[in-house]
C-alpha cells in the first residue's frame, strides 16, 4: 500500500492514525529556477525525499498532504513564480496539522524543498507551542540533510539557487524536466552581486533580504553545468539516512 | 511541451503569459470518499480535466497551481480528511492569481472537483470583482458540466458523493486508485438518512448543512457498483467538450 | 405580541428561547434596483417573507437582527450601493448566531432578498458544521422559494435584478417605493449584453462574475413593465407556503 | 422625497451625492432593555434622531444605512442580547463609508443611541485619519447631545441604561414598544451595587468595564417610572438643535 | 526588591503572582510633542506615574511591560511619529493580559500618558468581558486624574498635547529631555483653529477626528512657557493619590 | 544630542531623516532568565549594543522605539513571562517601519536580544521585500554577531539560554540586575534532557520546537557561574564592530 495519505482511503487513513505514524508533509515552492530547471522544482525535491523516507521506514510513517506553493517574495520578478504571504503559508501548514491531529495523529515532519519557507516554518513551530502542546512539530529543508555530499561537490563561490547542487539533485529525481542544453552558470562570484546583495551575502552579518534579480539576472547562483546525477543520488542518500535515523530516535521517545 | 506550469521554466513562462492564455487552476479536496476511492479523489478528477482542455487547446491555456486540499467541514468525522476553511481557501486561491496576475495573466478559470468549494469560489469571484476589476474569474465543478452524460447513467434515489459519477470519473482516469472489490452501496434512499439530513436533501428546500456522517455511515451516497469506465469517459467528453466551448468564445471576446 | 425579537423585552426573549423556537434572520442588500426600486429591496422582500412566516407559525417562530447590506460589489458603479466584504458578511452573521446560541436558541433560518449572499451563507454554514456542531443552520434565498408561481409570468429572455418577479414583489409587499412612472425595461434580449456578459449568462457553463454595468447599463435586467402586485401575491404565498412546511418538518426532527 | 437613502433610487442617490449631502449613519444596538423596553430601543432612538436632523434640514443630509446591533458585550448575561466585537463593527461602519464614499460622499456623521460604541466609533475614526485623510467623520451619542434636558429631570443617584432619561425617549419616540405597566425601578442606590461595580461608579476614578448582572438584577439603572413622553421630547429638541448647529457650520467650512 | 517585573527574575514572579497583586501597565505613544518635548513624552510620563504608584503601594502592585508606541495616527504629519493601528495596540495589550493572566494575575491597571489610546483601550475592555469575564481590568489616562491640580493651573483658551499641564509633568519628571529655550506658544486661542478643527473643539458638540497639524502648525496646544515643574509635582501628587485610593478599594473587593 | 529617536523633538527628527541615517530598532523579550536574571534581559543586551553602535557611528545611525516583548511561547510555563504571537510582534515591527518610512527613513536594522525573534524577522523582511522593495530591511541577534569571543569562553556541552555568554553580558552592561548569589549550573549535558528535547539538540537534524520545561527544570542552559564581566565586553566590543563594519558598507552602497 502507498505511503501517500492521498492515496489511501478512510479506512486505511483510521489504520495509519491507529498505528501512531508520523505524518511527513512535503511542501515546497512554485518559483523560477532559472532557464533549465521547472516552477516546481523544490516541491518535486521534497516529495522525492518523502517518499524515500517512507520507503525505507514502511508502516512507521505516511505523507500527508504537500503545499506545492511557499514563500516566494524574492523571485516575484521571474515570471511563473507564485509565492503565498508567510501568514498564509503558515495557515495551510497549520489547517492541515489541525485536521490531522484531529484524527489521531501527534507528530509531523515538514520536509521543504525550499528554504524560503524557513521562517515560517519556524513561526508555525512557535504557535503549536502555545496552542497545542500535545503535538510535536519538527521541520527541515532538503538540502541542509546532506552537508557532507554537498561538501564533496566542487561549488562556484556564490552557489546556491538552481546552483550545482539543486540541479544534481533534480537530474537525480527529475531528469526530464531539466533543460540540459539550456544548463549555464548564473552568478557564481560576489563581484557579480550588486553592492546592496553583496551584503547580504557576507560571512557574520545580519541577515538581509534581496531580491533574487539583485542577485542575478538569470535567477541562479552557481553553475549547474557542474551538476550531476550522481551528485544528486548521494545528497538524496545521506538526506534520507539522517531522516531514517531522526525519525526512528522520535519513534522511540 | 508541458501545458502545466509547475513544469515550465522561467522563460516559457514568459513566453505564456505574453500570449495571452488562460490560467486554469485546478482544486480539489483531501477528504474520505468510502471504502474504495482515495482522498485525493477530487483533485485527481480536476487534473485529469485540466489536463483534457489543455490538450485541447494547445498553447491557449496554461495549468498553474493546483490546491489539493479544499473545504470539507462535512467529511472530517472521516479519518484522513484535511480542510482548510473557505476564507483560508479563498485567500490561496486569491494569492495565486495575484501573483499571476503580477505576471501578466488576466483570465483565470477554477476547476474544482469538490462541490464544497463552491460557495467559497463565489466569494473570491465578489472579492476580485471589487479588488481586480481588470481580471476575469470563472469557476466550475466537474459533474456539473457533464449533466447529459449522468442524465445518461442509472442512479439511485440518493447519489452523489463517491457514488455512480463519481467512482465513474476516477475509473477513467485513476482506475489504479479504486479499490474496485471494496465498492459498495452507501446510502441510496431517502428513508436511509436521518430525519435533519433528509430535510437537507429535499427539493425547493432552504440549503441546509449537514455532516457526512448523517448522510451515511459509510461517507458514500449512491451504489458505486453501477460506476463503469465508460460512463466515466463520457462524463469527461462532455466537460470538455463544454469547457472547451466556453473557452473559445471566452478568447474571442 | 410580536414575533421581532427587536420588539420583545429580555423576560420575552427568556421564555421564546425556552420555548425551542427556530430564528429566522431576514439579510439584504443595499444596493442599485434601477430608476424605479430603493436600494433596501432586498431587504424589505426577505423581512416580509419572515413575517409572512412568523404568522402563519405563531410561537414556533422568532425573527432574529437584519442584516441591512449584503455583498453586492457587482452593483458599486451604481451610485447609493453599500456593500460588504463576503468574509465581513460572514462574520456579522456568525456573530448573531453566537449571541442567540448563547440565549439557548440552537436552529437558524436566514432568509435572504439577495442572492448575491447566497456563496456567503454557504460558506458560514461550513465554517459553523466545524465549530458549532450543536447548530442548524439553513438559508434560501426569497424568488427561489417560489418557481412555480415565477413559471406562471410571461418573463423576458433576460430577466432578473429588478426585472418582473423582483418588480412584482415589490408591487405586493412595498408599493409606496416603488416608483411606478419610472419602470422602463433594462436589458431583455442576450444580444443587448456586452461579449463577456453574455458568457456569464450561457446554460452549463461555468459562473463568471460580471460587474451589472457590463449587463445593463440601467441596472435593470427585464422588463419590470410587465410585474403585478398579483404575481408578487402569488410569488409570496408559494415562498411561505414552502417555508412553513420547511419549518414544521424541522420541528419534528 | 426619504432623506432615507434605503428608499432612493440610484439616480436620487446620485443626485444627492452631487449636491454634497452629508450621510448620517444611525447605529444602535440589539439588547435588554430591562422588562419595558425592547432589544431595538438603542436603534429607534438613534433613527429617529437621525429623521428629526433630515427633516431640519431637508436637502442637506442623507441618511444611510443602519447597524442594527452595536457593542454590548456588558449584556450578554441578559436573554435577547445580541454583541458585535468592536472589531467587527468598526469594519461594518468602515465598509459603509468607504462604499459611500466611492459614490462621491465625503462627510458622515455617525448617531449613536448606544453609549458602547463609543470606543469603537473613536477607533474608527483614528484608521480614517491614517488611511483617508479626505473624510471627514464625526459621531454622537444620543443622550449626551441633551445634556440641560436631561439636567432638568429628576434622577435617581444611579441613574443610566433604560432609566429616566432613555425611557422617556421612548415614549416620546415608539410608545407603543414600551410595556408601561412592567416600569420597575432597577438599581437607584451605589449601595445596590456590588464593590466592584461601585468601583466602575466612582467619579475621578480609572474606567472599569463591568457587566451589567454585577450593576442591576433586572439590568435597568435609574426609576423609569420618573420617565415622561414630554422629559423625551424636550431631549429629542436639543439633540436635535445641536446637531442641526453643528451641521449647519460643518456645511460652511 | 524593584516592582517592576522586567527587572524580576522567575521566582521573583511566581511569588508576586502568588501574593495576588494588581498588574500596572504603563502605554505610552512615540509621537511629536512640539520643539521641546521628546518622542517618548506619553511613555516617560506613564511610567513615572506607575513608578509613584507602586512605591506607595509596595507588595501591592507590580508593574508589567509598557507598550512604548500608542495610537497616534493624528501626529503622523509631524517627523518622528510612530503610530500602531487601534487594532494592533489591542492586541498588544491583550497578549500582556493573557500572558500574566496564565501565572496567575487577573487585574490589570492600565495608566496612558497618551489620551489617542482611550478608545482602544476601550474596546480592550469590552473584549475582555466577553471573553475573559474571570479578569478585572481598568484604565486611565494620566492628566484625567489630577484635575484639580490642573484647573489649578493658568491655561490658555485652547490647551492640550505638549501644553501647560503636560510640559509641566516633563519639568517635574524628566527635565533634561525638555529644551527649555525652544518652550513657545502654539495655538492658543480658538481662532487660530481652522475652521473644521474649531468645530471638534466645540462644546457639547459630536466628536470629530482632525490631524493636529489642522490644530497647530507647530504640534503645541497652550503655552508651554507657563508650564513648571511646581505645578508637575501636584498634578503627580494628585493623580498618585487618586490612583492608590482606587487601588486600595480595589483590593478590599 | 541623544541617538535615541524616544529623546528627540520632532525638529531632530525631521533632520535626521533628511541625513538619511540608519534606523536601529532593538527588540527583546519579556521572558524568564533563570534564578539570576531578569525577564527584561533579552531587550537590555539589545539596547546595549543599540548604544554602543550609535556611539561609534553618531549622526549616522538613530535608535527608533524598541518592542519590550518577543516570541516566547517556549519559556511561557515560567512565571513572569510575556510573549507576543509571532504574527502579533511581526506586525508590530512592520508598524514601525511603516510609520518611520512615511518621514524618510529607508533603511532599518533590527538588533534582537532574543534567538526566538529571529524567524519572525525573517517573516517580516519577506512581506516587505513583497510590498515595500524600497525599503532595506537586515537583521542580527546579538550574540551571534560575536562567535569569537563567545568560542573562547570555556562552555558547558548543553549551552545557551541564560548560561555563561548570555550572563557575561549581563554582567557587563547591567550588572546590578544580575543575582550574583543565584548563579547556578542549569541543564549542561544532553542526558539531562528529556529525550525528545534531546532530538531538538542533535546536530544535522530537523529543527524541532520543545517548550524550556523540558530542556531545563530551572529554566537555564549551561553553567553562569562562569561568567565574567571580562567576556560580556569581549562579546559587545566584537558585536559592536561587526555591526559598525556592516553599516558602514551599507551607508557607502
Amino acid at each position: 500500500m502507498s505511503a501517500r495519505l492521498a492515496e489511501m482511503t478512510t479506512l486505511e487513513a483510521t489504520r495509519a492514525a491507529e498505528d501512531g505514524t508520523i505524518v511527513v508533509l512535503p511542501v515546497g515552492a512554485f518559483e523560477q529556477h532559472g532557464a533549465a530547471l521547472p516552477m516546481a522544482t523544490d516541491q518535486i525535491r521534497a516529495e522525492a525525499l518523502a517518499d524515500a523516507v517512507a520507503e525505507a521506514l514502511p508502516g512507521r510513517v505516511i505523507i500527508g498532504p504537500g503545499v506545492p506553493v511557499g514563500v516566494s517574495p524574492h523571485h516575484q520578478a521571474f515570471a511563473g513564480t507564485v509565492s503565498l504571504r508567510p501568514a498564509l503559508f503558515a495557515a495551510v501548514v497549520r489547517e492541515y496539522v489541525e485536521s490531522l491531529a484531529a484524527h489521531g495523529w501527534r507528530r509531523f515532519l515538514v520536509i521543504t524543498g525550499h528554504g524560503g519557507n524557513n521562517s515560517t516554518l519556524g513561526t508555525i513551530a512557535q504557535d503549536l507551542l502555545r496552542d497545542r502542546p500535545d503535538i510535536e512539530f519538527a521541520w527541515a529543508p532538503v538540502t541542509a540533510l546532506a552537508k557532507d555530499a554537498v561538501a564533496e561537490m566542487e561549488l562556484s563561490a556564490i552557489s546556491g539557487h538552481s546552483g550545482e547542487a539543486e540541479t544534481s539533485q533534480m537530474l537525480h529525481v527529475a531528469p526530464d524536466l531539466v533543460r540540459h542544453d539550456l544548463l549555464a552558470p548564473g552568478t557564481t562570484t560576489p563581484d557579480e552581486l550588486d553592492p546592496f546583495a553583496r551584503l547580504a551575502r557576507s560571512v557574520s552579518h545580519p541577515a538581509v533580504a534581496v531580491a533574487y534579480d539583485r542577485l542575478s539576472p538569470t535567477g541562479v547562483l552557481g553553475d549547474p553545468r557542474r551538476a550531476s546525477a550522481e551528485h544528486g543520488r548521494a545528497i538524496y542518500a545521506e538526506a534520507t539516512d539522517r531522516l531514517v535515523a531522526f525519525i526512528k530516535e522520535w519513534l522511540d521517545t
